[in-house]
């Protein structure tokens, strides 16, 4: 069941699994798969760990990294300037909130040192993903980077493919096709509103034979609402190479949220992952939970630019967290958390998408010629 | 290529084309799908007229209709009462819109004689829809009867199973479901949110999977994001039994929009179908326009519940229409817009349709086979 993009990358199922738990892209990277961890948010020092451990852990099977590097920033949030100037009213707002919920303060004194270190982490600046590359170019199982938000620069690209890594990049309507293609992705991942995460207005249905058409010779990945076979055979029908997943892997055992936040996507319809500002400032599409409520009530404060959202809801995410007030915990996470209703394990979602992808193939194959047989 | 529900109807192909226009649904219906024709809205002789010329041009062929009830409706808006009651504020807010435009006011007398009409039209109380119903009865080849909000009540199920009448209702979330096999209706139409016209927020390549599943044996057609081939492949894989179709037939040289409108949807990119309560007061997907803006502004009247919202924008549009002021007129229709580029026939439609179905179903097979062959 070889597609080009198999051919592209070496590998033997085009099943990608995007995810930040380093276990997670082992066990697809070995099982046929490939595996790609979402690197933001790592230090270079972190990052050289789970590159490495994934490394020992994968028999030299290639994988993927994704680095989330937004176009527009706002300049005031870069960390040679020191700690960003928050607005007070969504500051007051975010703290109010966590006291009417009667959530404790962080400890006097540590809430700054926490502070400081998630600034350290937060590497969305051109400077900081510059560190990460680094990182990266010294694994050479790396095979694939894919950004996520925006098109990388052609220098970039250029400068991976020397290293014989592919480029990929994800896309969320028909117009931003063609920049990357000019600068020279070798994989488009085509993601419909349903995807967890950052996503646009356009659903998978009509996104992707948009996107496939014109890619022209670039795979097309299809992202955004799959969590099970019959989406595969739908997204391969749609003309896409391959599939790419990334919410149906936080309920593996392999995923490391916590029990609550687990058992609270187990119990999620499908109509509670919601499009918010309330995490990161760009629409994203999470768990809908009382905070992201509160940004959607009349008189809450206007979420800030990416990365300041961020920054500025830094304190009330930790305080929650802390208190484990899951009501309050969003999570980023698409629609078909409405089907994740209880762990499950890393090969049996690989293998189930197999399986009810070839009944569904078959079934279609059945329906057309059955008058043949009749 | 017969699907359950083509037994079930006795049609030919699992292809079913919902339309304002008695063209289109005489045209699929003759190619071995099946036109519903969308009757709200119409007089009862007006609808008497229109079945009467669907029967002349289908020879005996079964046919649908579609009728739209509000499950919740506002009390105030019931015809006996005679004119409803709009907010002035609603009113001046509109009446200001189109004066800034230079869209000149309906003539003298002329205003009102048109609101007395429409109101007269406007058949969405239970004993209005009363007085369709009987005329649909009289025409035996209508076989199948839509509810397009809301869930039938069962005596009027059993009422028209007793007419040899087939059932079916639209249905946007899982939990939707349950009520309507209780209800005893024979087929689902799941509309994911990308389709035009009134819908939910679960996209199709979530929802129809999980109508399918929980549906049993009732036949679900896929609704939302089905303009072309692939899209059909698509729904099959997926599980459903058939697709129904909308907005591509806006871009048939059957479809009575005006010309200037029809360009405006050739012209238009999927994200400018655009999900907004400005028309019906419910969210509706139409063609984004400066109506439809106008309702988005910081300061815009809050649109009215159904039917209000329709009424209370009665005058506006009328004189929208009249001025063919082109950039102010909305019209529901689903995201596929994107992929209409002009004028095309139906059976170019039916029969593209089919044709790409087969490609994508055999491309899919090889790809699985490939192997076998090698």
């Amino acid at each position: 069941m070889k597609t080009k993009v198999c051919e592209m990358l070496q590998i033997e199922l085009p099943i990608f699994a995007f995810s930040h738990c380093r276990d997670v892209v082992a066990e697809v990277t070995r099982a046929g798969g490939m595996g790609v961890l979402g690197i933001s948010g790592y230090s270079p020092e972190q990052l050289e760990q789970e590159l490495h451990w994934i490394d020992e852990h994968t028999d030299g099977k290639p994988y993927g990294v994704d680095i989330l590097i937004p176009n527009k920033y706002e300049a005031s949030a870069k960390r040679s300037n020191g700690r960003p100037t928050l607005p007070e009213e969504n500051q007051r707002f975010l703290r109010k909130l966590c006291d009417d919920a009667g959530i404790p303060p962080l400890p006097a004194g540590e809430g700054d040192r926490m502070f400081d270190e998630f600034l350290e982490r937060l590497h969305m600046t051109p400077e900081a993903a510059e560190e990460l590359f680094e990182v990266v170019l010294r694994h050479p199982n790396v095979k694939l980077l894919v950004n996520a938000l925006g098109t990388p620069p052609k220098h970039k690209v250029d400068e991976l493919h020397a290293k014989g890594i592919k480029v990929g990049s994800l896309v969320g309507r028909l117009d931003h096709v063609a920049a990357q293609i000019e600068a020279g992705v070798d994989v488009l991942v085509a993601q419909g509103c349903e995807a967890g995460g950052h996503t646009g207005t356009i659903t998978s249905m009509v996104l992707w034979p948009q996107v496939v058409d014109a890619a022209g010779d670039i795979p097309v990945l299809a992202a955004g609402g799959i969590g099970r076979g019959r989406q595969m055979a739908a997204a391969l029908a749609l003309g896409a190479d391959g599939i790419w997943c990334g919410s149906i892997w936080l309920g593996t055992d392999k995923s490391d949220l916590t029990p609550e936040m687990k058992q609270r996507l187990f119990n999620a319809k499908s109509e509670e992952a919601v499009q918010s500002r309330a995490l990161t400032g760009k629409p994203c599409r999470m768990l809908k939970s009382k905070l992201s409520d509160a940004f959607e009530q009349p008189g809450a404060p206007k979420p800030l630019q990416m990365p300041l959202q961020t920054i500025s809801t830094f304190e009330a995410r930790t305080r929650i967290e802390r208190a484990r007030a899951s009501d309050y915990m969003s999570y980023p996470v698409g629609q078909i958390v409405g089907d994740m209703n209880g762990e499950t394990t890393v090969k049996e979602i690989v293998y189930g998408l197999l399986n009810e992808f070839l009944d569904a193939t078959e079934r279609l194959h059945q329906l057309v010629h059955a008058e043949d047989h009749a």
